[in-house]
């Protein structure tokens, strides 16, 4: 096939030499060649293979030995590439028996297997390597957000809920809840167990149990030793029509991406020019435009965005799949599965990586965090208002709560348009409030300090180290983690 | 409003008063109400609010005194129906402070809570009823299944791959693989952590530090309280912004849903008047035709079905949410999680008694079961007549199987479209081998129990007992499982 | 059944009394009376029924002798709410025949009808229905965006690309764009035909050419008088197992939903309060908060976009649906369409009512636009500046566009994080490129002019007036509508 | 970048040659080269670029000239492809200028276009190419079909609903109802229109009004000149943001690709060995297994129903895209809409190679299509039955049904497990009927008509015909299309 193959043009998030690595065709194709040969190894240990069989397998199934993408194109004509890919391991094997004059290494070769078992498997192995690399660079980001979490303890932001301000907040503890909804999701990917699968032609291991009939091993046991071999789990059964192994993966990897997006979504906010209370990590070559020339877009967060967008479709794909794995194998959902299990596994590799370098390089600007607060001035602390003066108040709970909020709306009213019909407003919202609570009840100093935003942050600082406390596998080690520089911009 | 409700007439799969009850608005409305009254038991067990408030509130919060429609129209004016319940809630609790001679239960309604904490934890309220009873609808299937395994061990059927006859197979080893994958799924949601939310408006607890300022208590033990009072898990940090514990139920349900529509999907095929392996439990009024007399439609599984095709857009739906969940609390994510979430809950427990009664009644028609068994005939052992043989021939490995092949192929070469063809094809299949592999190496006898389908299952009794054997608290009391007697059709 | 029925609690977008009394359940109900009664004076008037059924069946097809709720749980039975509907209708029928001395109006009640028929066609009603009202909600929107984008033909403000600020842009072709998403999604809806459905029990119309054996007409007027019975479109032929009129429906609403949500997006960000460019219409007991007596949350917006984010994979349901439309009726696809069907309908027509309150509303803040504007300053025209100045310059083209950058990334080397600040930016950028082109290729004035935003436009207004010419059925009368007041506040 | 490329391995239902060519990284890159070029010429027509311009760019604009893999990973750092090519194109414009001679030829490259100007105007173009070859393989399958349709007018079989049998049926209507579905998407298709896209940085035509600011043509003339050298649709404005354009074309290949699956479910079902109605084509080296020497498995309709399964999510990728469209472009949105494209394409026009080499030599089974017809016997006749004999009967209507209805339940009520038991049953109706209805009302020849599955067709060929006739675009030329010969399996 005289074709150029493709490298992720269009999906700039994951068009990585390491993503490809760890998820192109040739990957898989290693996979499925992996799983080939530990078989034969397992069959070789078990006395059903001619002593030597597992080293001539091997020696054919390097996968530089293949041309992937022949391998694809006959794949349509059983409908995966286990087939040809056998064909093409079967001759290998003749010929390295050959060349080592050794002989029946073909006996070890698929034998008791059938095309589901491998495939089903070769992934599993696939998802396994890809979680590897994946988690740490997960750590990579927790590491960061833990220690933005502790370096901005008492950075003092605005909460905001629905666009609007709500509350004080700490920068602290938006990193820690950053935190807290990656370290949870990867935890959760990280306890997965990955099965081996071995059914064999029907799901019965009729196969295997002929040939095994004389051995003083099962197919379990056969199953088991493939396992180890692979570094997969157990299975105590064949799970070849009961999908829940592949969809808990998308699923997994879904929550990963849903907590990655909800931070890009908070940076891409954040680092608005009219906001500007943080700003990704500068680099060169990133970022820019094919016609402005000042412009610098937060291209880490845009990236993992877009991830974040595609990935909900394409776990549910996995469960349309699964709902649909009619028969002993199904008739098009099984081979439904396989571009959406892996185009999962590509978006949150190629996602985290742009988050990792993100977190890591996170610029913050606290002033700015500081002015943006201002622009709500002490309204943000009527619900402290509320709480604290109400009771002050020579009347009753309702007619108290009515007055107050009766100071509420008058300030509202105020213009606000600009800065100083801000500060004008602020300073309006004091002054209603001073007429309604007597001095004697609440001193100017209290009032004062009523209206302090630093004074209303809560639990900001416990929840934020009850958070990081939670996941300390993946809080890293502060001590060496760069705070990245405030830069003086924002 | 006066208009009429909707009873669930464009989801048949859902549309039953049990259903209704646990998942209605009514019972939204009752799990805001509870989450209010356990917040007031809460706040006057710390000392937070007068004595006797908790029972005050309690019976202001009776739900019967709601006007859900009403409540739901003015849902929209704040987006989310808590802020009109909770003004009734309110103005009921007043009047019952009246009543009773009691002073200040005011103080205990939603004190330093948000609307997002209540709904949040309102729905992990809904989802534990739920999940409660869907864990027993679904016990009662597996046990079904479990019994249906146990009975028919030894029932040959085939197996079929790609739509295809594969290997034979025993229907006992087809229950067992449901059994398999509806018991590990609901294990999976049987696990799942259902959080409380506790942060206040922002996100902080800042109103609940005010509010336990003086207190012996931290807001961390009254969301700890409220936790216990109301049989939820504690959570160690708000999470209102890390939406796994919601879109970890949501994967959770559609797995179970996925192991739901592959047995219906299996149903559906072999209760097809040209397959008959399997009936629908008969009953009266069921699986009618508005215009034919004499259809018989299997309605239990045309329903489960319906609920597995629509379960996973669902789920994703909460993914899609939790990716967009911007700033403490954002612009309509959240929002978009509760319709989605309450109709995973419904069709899946809708859906799972449907198959509660599938399961129990399901009528088993060996007979058809071996009919088409043997529409393969002997080929359907070539497998194993491949495994077997190819030792007994005096070529090389690659040899003999040439030739078996060629057998194969010949034999399907002949005319096969009538019975009497099928059986001559049959008889072919048998000669042909004779004529390759000599009688010495394999006499007539051992040719023909080679070619006997109940010589070739394998380990599908072992596989079955496994997998019974792996899930213990879902394979129910045999002993006592009704097993359905076959009925005389199929 | 004793339980209450659901009012859209949940889902507050789409909770008004206009939304169900369009879709909700009760609306299924009518629109399936309204075909079977249709039906009956299409039997009369061919002459297949007896004189005068007709209007026996449309006496007794009066939707208020229907109980929904029961008739919704006894839709589980045959899996499909028409036939215990057609149960109770027959009841009635003989009932009304009693009481008006008729004869046989019996035998126009479904006469060579299938359940599929007359749902199929019932909901292509409740589709039309919807689609009157959404459209002419959706006119209500655009005419109020025709009119801002005249008002603000001249209103600058800041274009935005990759969240970063790109180039001077006018708010009047910002609702220019947003009127076209909306229009031409509206047109496409417009478009479709809804076609009536019949076919009979297995699609090929057997029953009526029984029926119409002996008559002047065929089946195929019976369907055509059916459709214009119910202004519907004719089909030239049953659709039962090809969707595309049901798919095409919900892919529309989806396109029109995705251009709601498009706006909203971008309504909730301008109405931050850090951006302050737009808010929404205030309103007494709208956006207000449990907990936060200050807080104006932009409800609408947020309505429309949790509807926005639900719509897509209830479109994709449908097609789900489509592609297992199995045989000559589905085995659970059909089911399945439903409730995806009503709540595309639900979400787009609540969303619609909810924009064009905003839309007709919109506060609009030319000041805070400037100001955003002038965050950039003069760096917004970099790409005026080389296409401008290059050309000016004594080097060839390459060094000169180098020369240029390096002015733009010393501008963006200045600290800019106050005010002040950026005024001194702004300067310096002009001065940096002062120095690099003479004044007598650029005078000082020439400088100015090409500094300002307003001369950089392009061509906003005649891109406005296009669009708006393009769409005339959606630009509305702009004389008539109220241009918002600027209010005070942003 | 030292990596294998991805040629399909996982996804065999499009790892062709032909859509590697049509929609590969290299045709993308290709597209994007295209549009730059014709934009070099339509600024060199307008005399906006000098002469020689357009020729020195479509000679360094050659793809062969493009190291995909490594502009694919340079894409990561703007985010888009279009800006590593970009500069690849300028530099390649500079060699190709100095070595004709030229000059100047730069200033063609890209002016006052914006990357997303490029990008979306490529894509409309790959998307035209793909169109055209996915419509000819329609064509393809649209003629076999009709041809199908035509030559078994008459051949019954059964029609089944909800998988049981409903009502007789023809091949030919089922084949004519395979074409409705796929010509009416297809015809959807084609009246797409694909419109250039044609804004500038920021959407304003702000570079191309100063370019084109002396010149007798607007930014407008430019657009539409654009649009005519390569093929595509005028737009009457920019529409970067409102995304029609592309969900419709998903949309629009989402209800082509049900179509598709729609037929390759049927098919599926149809050859299985229980029902062996169909069979698909043979051919060598397709349908294999890896495991059972006897296996033929449909393996087109698999992948057929492989990519139906995946679409519909895909399609509603684009529409989450569009409905989160912010700004004056989006922050991830559109960068989540290119993958989700592609594969769209990918799918269904590797799907419709399947289908169409399916549908040109499918295998027709007419002896099992009335045998499996006769597994219901005359019973399938109840519904005319009905019809005809409750007016011949001496009792009211309903009493007569009841009677009919007794008959059916009496019949069903006999063992029908073995052949001569249906045999027996199909007898025993007839009798019951008999005895039910008077001789002189009904004979027996006029008895044994009634149940004639072959009497009772209805409109089956009418209605065929009307499909045919709706669509004379698709329904190709009957007289030269091969009609598959029937072979002799099943």
């Amino acid at each position: 096939m005289n074709i150029d193959g493709d490298f992720g043009l269009l999906s700039p998030v994951s068009a990585s030499p390491l993503v490809a690595a760890l998820t192109g065709d040739h990957a898989v194709v290693a996979a499925i060649l992996a799983v080939e040969a530990a078989w034969a190894s397992v069959l070789e240990d078990a006395g059903l293979a001619p002593a030597g069989s597992a080293a001539v397998v091997a020696h054919a199934a390097d996968p530089a030995h293949y041309d992937v993408a022949s391998i694809a194109e006959r794949a349509q004509g059983g409908g995966n590439p286990v087939i040809p890919l056998l064909a093409e391991l079967r001759k290998n094997v003749k010929t390295a028996d050959a060349e080592r004059g050794h002989v029946g290494a073909g006996a070890a070769v698929h034998t008791s297997l059938t095309s589901q078992d491998v495939l089903d498997t070769a992934l599993m192995v696939m998802i396994r390597n890809v979680r590897g690399t994946l988690l740490a660079e997960v750590k990579g980001t927790t590491t960061a957000l833990a220690a933005l979490a502790e370096h901005h303890t008492d950075t003092l932001c605005v909460g905001r809920s629905l666009t609007q301000h709500a509350l004080p907040f700490t920068f602290g503890l938006r990193a820690a809840q950053w935190f807290q909804g990656i370290a949870a999701a990867a935890r959760r990917l990280q306890s997965l167990e990955l099965p081996v699968q071995f059914g064999g032609a029907g799901g019965t291991l009729a196969s295997a149990a002929v040939l095994t009939g004389n051995s003083r091993l099962s197919p379990f046991d056969l199953a088991d030793s493939l396992a180890a071999k692979l570094g997969l789990a157990s299975a105590p059964a064949p799970w070849q029509t009961s999908r829940l192994a592949v969809t808990a993966v998308g699923d997994a990897l879904a929550a990963l991406s849903d907590s990655f997006g909800k931070m890009a979504a908070d940076v891409l906010f954040l680092s608005r020019p009219e906001v500007a209370e943080l700003g990704e990590p500068l680099a060169a070559g990133r970022g820019g435009s094919s016609a402005m020339p000042q412009k610098q877009n937060p291209v880490l967060s845009i990236l993992v965005r877009s991830a974040a967008l595609q990935v909900p479709g394409l776990a549910a794909q996995l469960h349309t799949a699964a709902a649909n794995f009619n028969d002993e194998r199904p008739d098009g959902a099984w081979h439904s599965e396989w571009p959406a299990l892996r185009e999962l596994l590509r978006l949150t590799l190629g996602a985290a990586a742009q988050l990792k370098e993100l977190a890591g390089g996170l610029r913050v600007f606290p002033d700015a965090m500081r002015r943006n607060l201002d622009i709500s001035g002490p309204l943000l602390l009527s619900e402290k208002v509320m709480a604290v003066v109400v009771p002050l108040l020579d009347t009753d709970h309702g007619e108290a709560k009515a007055r107050l909020q009766a100071v509420v709306d008058e300030t509202l009213q105020a213009p606000a348009g600009t800065h100083s019909e801000k500060e004008e407003q602020s300073l309006l919202y004091a002054r209603l409030l001073r007429e309604v609570v007597p001095a004697d009840k609440l001193s100017d100093a209290e009032l004062d300090a009523l209206l302090d935003p630093a004074n209303y942050v809560g639990e900001a600082v416990e929840i934020a180290r009850r958070i990081l406390a939670a996941f300390p596998e993946y809080a890293g080690n502060p001590v060496t983690t760069r705070i990245p520089k405030e830069a003086n911009r924002g």
